[in-house]
């Protein structure tokens, strides 16, 4: 029989966290909503990372409201730096910037050309009226 | 007398970290480099988020040419974390996802635009020329 993802209330199958810590998982066990049992890969991550104690301390500092953010963030995080140990996701965050740096450029380049272009429109309607000599009568 | 940034070869001034530890900063101490002690507040950051063990096992599994990037990657991720305990710098990255969707959407609009300036000016163009008949005196 497959097991459910999270721990039972008062069942035999801890939450991934105290099965990797080798713990009882009780009750209030504070990792257990956050890091089912069958999706292990979370909790090492962050484990391998920040450390159970540190996940620990910062979920305990946290209104319940905001731990689920602060675990994807805090997983995230740690896969970026299990992936890149030397720039984890600052990586991703220089790539970013890079990235606004070029739309900035790209986006300056655009907008001087359309003043360019209406420039030369402007120039050229007046040109038109100017050898018309009817620009009021449309 | 105002002590040297780093720990003195063989001094009595320990590292920021080995300050923090309170234990004795070797000649080979792996912090020592990156961790001078008149920067306290670097190293407290990254032991409060990662942890000092894990920090000095992330260092020992680099080579040194890397360890610098390594550190600094980690006070930054470290501070924002302390900064913003819910999001740490996964926040940074949001806000510059954010960024770059406003920056292709006006981009975009520009492009559209330029296109439709070009079409305006050349189907101007083609009027004036049927109008005037010499299309190719100039």
């Amino acid at each position: 029989m497959k097991e459910s993802a999270g721990r039972k209330q008062g069942g035999a199958s801890p939450c991934a966290a105290c099965k990797l810590l080798r713990r009882r998982c009780s009750q209030d066990c504070v990792f257990a909503p956050y890091f089912p049992a069958d999706e292990p890969q979370k909790f090492a991550s962050v484990h391998k990372v920040f450390g159970a104690s540190n996940v620990n301390k910062m979920l305990q500092e946290l209104p319940e409201q905001w731990r689920g953010d602060a675990v994807n963030s805090m997983v995230y995080e740690a896969n970026a730096r299990v992936r890149d140990p030397v720039y984890g996701c600052v990586a991703a965050i220089s790539s970013l910037q890079q990235q606004i740096e070029l739309l900035q450029t790209q986006l300056a380049i655009a907008q001087a050309e359309m003043v360019h272009m209406r420039m030369r429109h402007f120039s050229a309607d007046n040109t038109a009226m100017d050898s018309s000599g009817n620009a009021y009568d449309a």
